[in-house]
């Protein structure tokens, strides 16, 4: 049998642009693990890896009217937009390499013996090592930050992981581009070409969860493909840690306070969070919960105003396009449900943006729309409209896990420790990043970063952004009775390397 | 139908000793989870959860007379190690409350807004809080500190988590005794006795890790009953995390130059560690890797000395008894396998210690015997005799996952950075914890501890003992843009607390 062919395909007409690849056999599949798993030892040195990360980002920004008009070619994502991304994809591998070197994320634990305690306490020294091999499933809709280099791949290699990465079918030529510019890198740190994998095809996919010499996983894509993944690793005969971002509703409140102070911001603002990327984000806004009457009306004009001025747009493929314009048919067909903005097909390629309503009481009790409390990608939103308090509190019960979940505040409630800080309180359970008066799209690479949130969110409770993303990759070992000669430079009473650590309970740096 | 009784059992006897419950229901299970879900928001202050763990402490200790007894009635362990392991597990309660004083493990970390940043970074304010219900299954072996009052309930309440604890039927008395003293501490402190629930019976543990409210599940036990639960648990339509410490073989490799330098003392300390507590440890050494020759020949005269020196032991319970003789059996009979001291029936109830020899080199290759790779609960080990390095090495590189990995090196190894260091490194992928000139029996309570290991040893790369175990029962949550009106105590910039934090990527404490 032939092996199938991999396209690169225009979204804005439809047509193939050339073929990139064949799909990875698995012997393919075979030999780029294989080859990852011996390029362990090279990234064992941390001085090298983070040259390596910031070596990748200094070829991917030299590269990039080339990787963006690729990007733009097979994302239809527009050159401002991902011009942007590549420059936040080049700042967290930096961001990563800053990490590295400082080396606070190998959580140093050392006690000296006690033997007061009890029982007594041995000479023990503690410290995180990589995983192994991490397999990478790449997003469509962010190309660069979720794709060959994004954060997966550059948390995984900032732990001392080689990663094999899962090609998106969306952008199958930019990834070849990218996974060569980060293969450059490693040559040029002297590492083996094997710590970067890159495979195509679903079969490869499947074929990359269950290798036994895959480690660990981290995915971002749709609740269907990350739970059979995620299913597949908890089913192996050792099964392996999956860290999938799988889908995410991100519910939004606002008050009756918040709408009566300010109903046309926050519509506005709505409008501009629901219709970035063409509503392409996984953290878009995709329940709001309005008052009804007439504040609550005058955000849903605002709203109408706002997003009716949005220009159509491009999906990110035409499967996509079809899941959109199917989703919203089905949605708007439910009883109750009205479309003052209809979404739609604009001409064979493209799509416009609108919203749903419905009244917030078809959100519960027997017969509820639980359609409605589903992710559906693409720019449109549902906004619920509640009669009391009640009401929306009810909607927030029985809402599913989300990345981001939001409030919005009248300035009193803002200022009321009380009030505000129950409905901060109310959504913590929901999500795993809670906002004040703010849209949860843009995601920022820091610290203090959470991208992740309960089950469909998040497969596991760890983030996929930010520096604590690395934590994934790492387990922690224990050595016992260990010689000062024996031992790891991080793990030496006189730390040569000056790290952050934990000596006989107290914190250190 | 009737209620199916749970039955306390003396091993000593075989004898029933007393119905302690019968088995609870599925609605009693539901009865229990719910009654923990209503306790966390009583959990939540964190002044009170120290001042829980401190009391339920204390009345273990003052109940220590009537505890020790029960424990010994049911599980044939003695009263002096049963005393100690009460005093360990009162210490690790309290080791639990100076870690929630001190806060750390809420790893609190604070942006302030970065316009500067690829993208900008706005206010954001991570910190960690409670998962929700945890189930722990607990194990026979230890029946104060892998138990009720063990390290996975101290470190779930530590962490803000009610738990419902799925009795082992091994000492179903003793659990509700010590179930019975935690909910008294629960009282004395205010908090609703729903904090801790106890639950007997095969089905209840099914039910349990099924019951949508519960959020996590720790459990200790054999490989087939951890691997159900966990398959269960990641099959939920919300999958859970599973942290299981299912089963470990504890390798021990004694290079020929430690055996040559002091072969007596390492086949005495051997017999030792793995005689401790009738060999019903998980971390008793269950392959020893030995030289070939007259330096390991004396080795396995010392063991033989001091196994024969010990004298019988009665198991936890029948069919641990009747596993182990069947298991010593499967494993004498293959072929080259000798049995220098025969573990063995001792009258109708005890055992007798023991170990196996073999060639190394029927360890790996084809028909391998793998069921020498295999954990045998109970007092016996098994010796492999290498024949040079490369046969030792290759007997490692088949191994399973561990909890622990030892080597016996010669004074000259120990001081040798190259060769002891390169060893070290070749034990560190089979294991969480790594020892030297020490044996595994005996995990202290420590913050630098690691209990875990790669599966089977563990089912995530987490710990249950040490102040680490914590993070199990914890996920993190990010505030983005909250005034500091609404925001808890925790995440404001004045920091009333005093937690350790990262501000603005700075380590502060």
């Amino acid at each position: 049998m032939a092996a199938a062919p991999v396209w690169s395909v225009d979204p804005r007409s439809g047509k193939r642009r050339e073929q990139v690849a064949v799909e990875a056999t698995d012997r393919e599949v075979d030999a780029a693990v294989r080859a990852a798993h011996d390029a362990r030892g090279a990234l064992a040195d941390r001085t090298v890896r983070a040259a390596f990360l910031r070596t990748a980002a200094d070829r991917l920004e030299a590269a990039r009217d080339k990787l963006v008009e690729a990007a733009d070619a097979e994302s239809a994502l527009g050159p401002a937009r991902l011009t942007g991304e590549l420059a936040r994809t080049c700042y967290q591998l930096r961001a990563f390499a800053d990490l590295v070197d400082e080396g606070a994320f190998l959580d140093v634990i050392i006690d000296h013996p006690d033997a007061t305690a009890t029982p007594p306490v041995p000479d023990l020294r503690r410290c995180k090592v990589p995983l192994g091999v991490v397999a990478v499933y790449a997003a469509s809709n962010f190309p660069f930050a979720f794709s060959v280099a994004g954060g997966d791949t550059a948390s995984a290699l900032a732990a001392g992981c080689p990663a094999v990465v899962k090609a998106h079918p969306g952008h199958p030529a930019l990834s070849e581009l990218v996974a060569g510019e980060l293969r450059g890198a490693a040559a040029e740190q002297g590492l083996p070409e094997g710590v970067l994998g890159l495979v195509h095809g679903f079969a490869a996919g499947t074929a990359l969860i269950g290798h036994p010499l895959v480690a660990a996983a981290g995915f971002t894509g749709s609740v269907r493909g990350g739970r059979a993944l995620f299913d597949a690793a908890a089913a192996r005969p050792v099964p392996i840690p999956f860290h999938g971002e799988l889908g995410s509703l991100n519910p939004v409140l606002v008050t009756e306070a918040a709408a009566a102070e300010r109903a046309a911001d926050i519509g506005a603002g709505l409008a501009g969070s629901m219709t970035l990327g063409t509503g392409q984000f996984c953290v878009k806004p995709g329940l709001v919960l309005v008052p009804a009457g007439p504040a609550g009306d005058r955000l849903a004009q605002s709203l109408t105003d706002a997003v009716a001025a949005t220009g159509p747009g491009v999906l990110l493929d035409h499967r996509m396009r079809e899941a959109f314009l199917a989703g919203v048919a089905a949605r708007a067909a439910l009883p109750g449900v009205r479309a003052p903005l209809r979404a739609g097909a604009d001409g064979e390629h493209a799509v416009t943006a609108g919203f749903l309503t419905v009244p917030a009481a078809r959100l519960t009790g027997a017969g509820a729309h639980d359609l409605l409390l589903e992710e559906c990608f693409g720019p449109v939103t549902v906004v619920a409209r509640y009669q009391g308090e009640d009401e929306a509190t009810a909607v927030l019960a029985r809402l599913p896990g989300s990345l981001t979940a939001t409030v919005h505040l009248s300035a009193a409630e803002a200022a009321d420790g009380g009030r505000g800080a129950a409905l901060l309180a109310a959504l913590t359970p929901l999500a795993g990043r809670v906002l004040v008066d703010a849209w949860p799209t843009g995601v920022a690479v820091a610290p203090a970063q959470h991208h992740g949130g309960p089950y469909p969110a998040t497969t596991s409770t760890s983030t996929s952004v930010g520096g604590t993303a690395v934590e994934r990759w790492l387990r922690p070992v224990a050595y016992q009775n260990v010689p000062q000669a024996l031992l790891p430079p991080e793990l030496r009473d006189d730390n040569p390397l000056g790290l952050p650590r934990r000596l006989d309970g107290r914190l250190e740096h």
